[in-house]
C-alpha cells in the first residue's frame, strides 16, 4: 500500500501539482472577476451560496486541513473567519447557519480575495511535501466542485434578478446533431464498477467491485429543448400517469410546467436572455422531470452502473465544460461527457465495504447517502479534467440549479 | 403463459380463495370491534387514516376493480362513496384530500360495515370466476397491509389522547434471548433475488434477477431497548458524527431523543402504557435513527439482498406476527421474521425490467420508488402468511408510526 | 358596593337562576341531540372544537369554579379531565394543546353527557347559595356562547365532508325585505357607552363612560348576498384600491373569492346545501372583506360605538336568533339583532380604566384584547336573550367561520 | 380653502424646501457613506429593505410623482427601474417582491446614486412651483421616514453577521437621570386631537376632532435597561399572568427571553457590540413586551391620545434624535421625544371622517389601519424636526426591529 502510495503520479510528479494549484486557484478568481462586491455577496436560496463564500470556503479548507493541521508555527489568517467558512463540517465545531451566508456584506470581496493570497503563499511553501500532496490534492477538487457551484449559485440569484443581468458571455450549452435518437448498445454482464488505482478519486467511487447488469442500450446524445417542448405540448406536465408520486405532488405544489429558466420569452442563461434553441440539450430539469420524459418516451433513465460501464469507451476530457472564466469550448466529438450532468435512476449509496475517511474530511460524501440521486457525466460548468467515468455527483430528486439534463437508455 | 397460470394454486385452489376472502375479510372486522365509531374516524396526521376509511377503502377496492369492472350490471352501494375512499388511483378521478379523512363523521362505521357486508356478498358470488382470482388475490393482499396500517394508524391516534387508551390486550412484541449478539454468516455470490414462480407476490418483487453479494453476517436477534437505552446514555442523539446529514438534520429539527412511543413514565403500546422491557426489540425507529444505531454499534444495516438470501433458510410463518383481533403470539423459533420490519440500507427502487402492470391496479408500487427506504421481515402487525423473503415493503427514512425495528449486518 | 350586590335581580331572584340553569343547561344538550359520537369528536381546524369538548368545557367550568373551588367534599368527576377541558386558562395549569381536541374519540359523547349530569346535580343543589349566583350566571353566559361556537364549528365540520351533510332543518338567515337600503340617522354628541347596573354583563363592557360621537347614519338592514354577488360581479375581490393592505395579502394568499361556504351550485348551511336566495343577509365573510365592500359601496362600517348608541332604539330580542336546537325563528320586525354578528371597524380593546376580575376566572375576555375587531348584534345561532348593545364580540379580521355579516355605515 | 393654502407656509417659503430638498436628500447620501455596495445590497428578513432600495425608492418617488406625472418631456432614468423601487403602490402596477429585494446587486450603489443626482437635478428645477410644494414636501417626510428605516434596516442586517461590524460611532440612545419614576399629571377632559391648520402633516394625522380623556399620568422618562433586568430576573418572560394571549404565543413560538438585540456580553449596536448600561432607555421590544412590563409593573400603556395631549408642553425638537449621519446628539432637556418610539395602546385607525388622498399617494397610509399598534414621539434615529404631537407611528405588535421603547402611564 505504502509502496503504491510512493509511485503515485500525485507525489512523484510535485510540479504537476504546482502547475494545477495555481492554474485551480487561478480559474477561482477568474471566475470572480466578472462579479462586483456586492454580486459575491448575496444568496439566493439556502441551498446556494454566495461567491465570495466559496472563495473563502475553499480557502478554508486549505488553511484548516493543511496549514493549521500540518504547518506549525502557521496563523489564521483571521480567528473568526472559520466560524463564517466552515460549511458543514461537524468535527470543526460550530458555525455559521447555512441560510445567513447572505448575511456577510463583511468581509469584502477584496478583503477574501486578500485572505486567497495569504493561503496561497503559505500553501506554495508545502506543495513539495509528500505527505501533503493527498489533502492538496482533495482540496483541488474541492475547489473545482465549488467553481461548478459558484457559477450555478450566481446564475440562480441573478435569474431572480428583474434585469436579467448577463454575467458573461458563457453559452449554456452546445448544438446537438439534428436528427433521431440513436442508442449505443451494450451487453452488460459481470463488470468491473468504482475507483481502483492510484490516481486522486473520492472516496465515493470506492471500493471497486463487481456488478451484474443486463443488455441495454444509451443514447448517444442528450434529449433535447426541442423534445421537451413536444413533452409540454402533450401535456406532459399534467399527466399523472407519467410521474413518480412523489414527482407528482412536487409538480403540483411549486406549480412546474418547464425547466426551470425557461420563460414566456426565451431562457435566462449566464449570457442573460436567450433565444430557445431547440437543438440544444434541455437543461436544469429535476429527476422527477427526467423520469417522468423518459416515462413519456417510452424508455427510462440509465442507472448509474449501465453509465460507468458505457463511458469507458468515452473522452471525459472531451464534450462542453469549463476551460476559463470567459466561457467553456465544445472539445472533440460529442461523448458521454459535457452540457449536462445526466440524472441515473441509481440512489446515492455507498458501495459495499465502503468506509468513510477517518476525521474531519471523513464527512466529505459518506453522510449524504440518503435520498438523493446519483448524476453522471459532466456539465458545460463543470471544469474539464474534474470529472471522469466513475465519478458520482449527487443531488436530491427535486432541485434544478444545476446544469442537469437527460440521457436516456432502454433494455434489450 | 397462460398454461403456468392455469396450475397456479390460486387457479386450482379457488375454495382455498374462498376460505382466504372469508377469513381475511372477518380479520378486518375483528381489528375494528374493539373500536367505536369516534375512534374510527379520528386521523391523527396525514400518513395515518382513520379505521373506518381503512374498512372502506379496502372495500372500495374490491368494489371497483372486481365488481364494477368486471361483474355486469353491478350496481355500486353509493356512487358518491368512490370519492371518498379512493386512495392515490389517478387513473380513478379525484378524490377527497387525503388530510381531511379525519373529517369523515358521515358515513358512520356501522354504514361502512354495512358496505363491507354488501361488497362482500356480491364478490362471493365470483369467487369460482378464474380470470378473477388474480384480482381477487391482489386485494386480500391489498387488505393485509391496511390491516396492519389500520393498527399502527389507530396506536398512533391514541398515544395522542392524554388518556392513554388501550386498545387490548396486544403485546407489541416478544422478549427477546438474553446474552450477547450472535451472527449468522453468508458467503455471498452471484445470487437469485426477486420472487419467480406462480404464487402470488407483488409486482414490485420482480423480475426476479442475479445480483453479486460480498460476504457478510447478519445478527441473530434483533437490536433491544437496552441496548438503545445504553445508545442514548451514550450521547447518540447528541453526536453528529454518527448521523447521516438528512438525519441529524432531523433530528435537530424534530427534537428528537428517543423512539417514538418512548416517555419517561415507560412506554405507550395498543395495551395502553407499559413498563420498558430491556429484552424487548426496540420499535418505532426511524431508518436515521436505525442508521445511527449501526455506526454507534460498529456495524452497519443490510441491504435487501444480503436480507433477502439469509431469509432462505427461515420460516417466514415465524415469530410474533398477527394472529387475530385480539393478539399476537409467537410461533416457532426466533428467525428473521416478526416483531418488527426491519430498515434495510437499500433504495426502494425498481428490479431490472420492472415493468408496472397495466391500468389502475398498476399505481400500486412503481410509482413510489423514489426516497423510501426498503423494509424487510414482518411485524407484530402483519397478518401471519402475508410476508415473505422478496417481500419489499418501503417507508420514508423519517417515518417511525409503523412497527420499524433494526437487525445488524457485517462485512466479512 | 356591597349594599348593591345584595340587591342586584341575580341574587334576588334565585328561582330565576334556577329556571335558567336548566334550560340553559338543556338546550346545550338538544344541540348535541343531531350529533353522532364520531360527530362530536371532530375537530376541521385549530379555531374549531369538537362539539364533545364545547359539552365537557363547559360542564367543566361550574365543576371547576363553583364546585371544586366552592363546594367543600366536591370530588371530580374525572381527575384526568381538566387537563382535557380546561380551554386557556393559564392560572388552571397546563392543558391539552388546543389543535388535538380532535384526538379526543375518548371520552365518548355518552361519557360526557354522564359528566354532564353529575356536575349539574352537584350544580343545583347550590343554585341557592347566593354568594355563587354570580359565577353561576357566568357559567351560563358562558355556556352560552359555546353554543354558538358548537353550531357555527360542527358547520365548518360538515363542510370539508364531500358528502355534505345536513345537522337539520336549521335556516341560515331570514329573508329580508326587497328594495333600496335606508338609513337610519343619528346625531352623535357625548354618548354614554358600556355596562352599568346590576344585571349581568362581562368585565370587557365595563366601565360606562362617555365617547364623542359625530353625527351619522347607519343602515335599516344588513347588506344581502344579492348585493354581494354585484360585489363579486365587479372585481372586487380583484381590486386592489378597496381593500387593506393586510386584506388583500390574505385575498391573494387563500385565494378568496366569494363568502367561505358559497360554491358553484349554492350555499353550505346546517341544512345541507342550499339555493343562494339574493335577498338573504350574507353571512360568513371577514372583517377585510366586510370593510372592502363597504369601501366598495362608498360607505364605510360602524365604530363600536355608534352601534351601541343606535342600538337603545331596537329591541335585543329581536331578530333571527336561536330558540332551540331544532332551529331558529324570526321574532319581532327586524331590528339590530339577528341573523348575523356585524363587523366594527373597532378594535378590540379595554375600556378607560378597565381591570379583569381576579383569578382564573379574570382571564376571560382582557387577554384578547390585541389585533381583534368587535362585533356586535346577534346571529342566527346566537341564543336569543345572550346579547344586548353593550355586549362586544370579537374575532381576528380574517375569520370567517362565525356567522358575520355587514351593516353599513356612512357619516352625514 | 383655496385661500388657506396659498398663504401656507409650503407656499410663501419656497427658498425654504429649496433648503430643506437639499439637505433631506444629502442626509439620506451620508447615511449611506459609511456602507459598500455589498452592505447597501443586502436584505435580513422581508420587513427590512436594503439601503440601496431605500435610496433608490425615496427618489422613484419623486420621479414618478412630481416629474412624471407634472413635468412634461420628463424621461425615466431607466424604464425597468420603476418595477424594481415602487414599494406598495398598487395604482403602480406591478412590482418587484419583496422578499426579493436583496437579490438586486445590480443596479450598483453608484448607479443608485447616480439616479439619485439624476433626479435631484431635474426637482431642483421644479421647486419654486407652487402646485407641487405639496407634492415634494410629502417626498421630503417620506424620504425621513426611509432614513430612520434605512438605519434599523443596516442594524438588523448586521446583527446577523457572527463579526458584528460596527455601521459607526452610533449611540443607541442617552443616560436617563437616575432615581425613581415621576409622573407628569394631566386632568383630561374634552381634548382637541390631530392635525390642524397649514404645515405638513400626513393625511393619517386628521381630520382634527375633539376626544374625552380621564385623568392620567405620564411617565417623566422611558423605562429603563436596569428595569427591565428587574422584570427578566422576576421572571416576566415566563409569567403569562402578564401577557396578552398573542403575546404569549408569540414569546414561546419565539422563545423570547430578553429585548432584540441583548446577548450575553452586551448589546447590539450600531457601533457594534456594547456594554448594556441600566440607566440607558430600554429599546427594541415588542408591543407584547411592552404591555407585559406595564402590567408586571402596575401600570398601563397610554393611549395615543392621552400622549398627544401631554406632548403640547414638550419641544418635538428636544431629546435624542438625528441630526446627521455621524452620530446623533441630546438637545435640551428630556421631554417626551427621543431616544425610542413609544408604543401606545392605541390600534391603529382611521379619525372620524378621515378620507385617504385620491391617486397613489392616497396608499400611503390609510391602507394600513388593521391590526397595528400606534407609537409616538420620536426615537434616536428620527430625523429631528420630522416628527411631531399628532405625529402616528405604526408597527404591528410583534415587530421589534425599530427603536421601540416603553413610557409607562396611570389612571388618576
Amino acid at each position: 500500500m505504502d509502496a503504491t502510495k510512493e509511485c503515485s503520479p500525485l507525489v512523484r510528479h510535485s510540479p504537476l501539482l504546482t502547475d494545477r494549484f495555481a492554474s485551480i486557484r487561478a480559474l477561482s478568481r477568474e471566475l470572480a472577476a466578472p462579479l462586483s462586491d456586492a454580486d459575491a455577496t448575496i444568496q439566493s436560496m439556502p441551498d446556494a451560496s454566495p461567491a465570495k463564500w466559496h472563495l473563502a470556503h475553499t480557502t478554508w479548507f486549505f488553511e484548516t486541513f493543511v496549514l493549521r493541521d500540518h504547518v506549525s508555527g502557521y496563523r489564521l489568517f483571521d480567528e473568526n473567519w472559520p466560524f463564517l467558512f466552515n460549511s458543514y463540517y461537524e468535527a470543526e465545531g460550530p458555525r455559521h447557519a447555512r441560510p445567513q451566508r447572505g448575511m456577510l456584506s463583511r468581509p469584502s470581496l477584496d478583503e477574501v480575495l486578500a485572505y486567497r493570497a495569504h493561503v496561497d503563499a503559505h500553501v506554495e511553501r508545502v506543495l513539495d511535501r509528500p505527505e501533503l500532496a493527498a489533502l492538496i490534492e482533495l482540496g483541488l477538487n474541492h475547489e473545482q466542485q465549488h467553481q461548478e457551484l459558484l457559477l450555478t449559485d450566481i446564475k440562480h440569484a441573478f435569474s431572480l434578478n428583474p434585469l436579467a443581468p448577463a454575467y458573461g458571455a458563457f453559452p449554456d450549452s452546445g448544438i446537438l446533431p439534428a436528427g433521431a435518437m440513436e442508442w449505443e448498445e451494450h451487453r452488460g454482464g459481470r463488470c468491473r464498477i468504482g475507483h481502483d488505482g492510484s490516481s486522486f478519486a473520492f472516496d465515493n467511487e470506492g471500493p471497486a467491485h463487481d456488478v451484474l447488469i443486463q443488455p441495454f442500450a444509451l443514447a448517444r446524445r442528450l434529449v433535447t429543448c426541442g423534445e421537451w417542448a413536444a413533452f409540454i405540448a402533450d401535456g406532459g406536465y399534467r399527466n399523472p400517469a407519467l410521474w413518480l408520486s412523489d414527482g407528482w405532488a412536487w409538480v403540483n405544489a411549486q406549480g412546474i410546467t418547464a425547466p426551470l429558466y425557461w420563460r414566456e420569452d426565451g431562457m435566462f442563461t449566464l449570457a442573460g436572455m436567450q433565444q430557445l434553441e431547440r437543438s440544444a440539450p434541455v437543461a436544469h430539469v429535476s429527476f422527477y422531470e427526467a423520469d417522468a420524459f423518459a416515462t413519456w418516451a417510452g424508455h427510462r433513465l440509465p442507472t448509474e452502473f449501465e453509465w460507468e460501464v458505457a463511458a469507458r469507451n468515452h473522452d471525459p476530457l472531451g464534450g462542453m465544460q469549463l476551460d476559463n472564466a470567459v466561457g467553456v469550448h465544445p472539445r472533440g466529438s460529442t461523448g458521454l461527457y459535457g452540457d449536462c450532468w445526466q440524472w441515473t435512476r441509481s440512489a446515492y449509496l455507498p458501495y459495499p465495504r465502503f468506509r468513510p475517511a477517518a476525521g474531519a474530511v471523513g464527512e466529505y460524501n459518506g453522510k449524504f447517502m440518503s435520498a438523493q440521486c446519483v448524476l453522471k457525466g459532466a456539465s458545460c460548468a463543470t471544469p474539464r479534467g474534474h470529472s471522469r467515468s466513475t465519478y458520482r455527483n449527487f443531488f436530491p430528486p427535486e432541485k434544478r440549479w444545476q446544469c442537469t439534463g437527460v440521457r436516456l437508455a432502454k433494455d434489450l
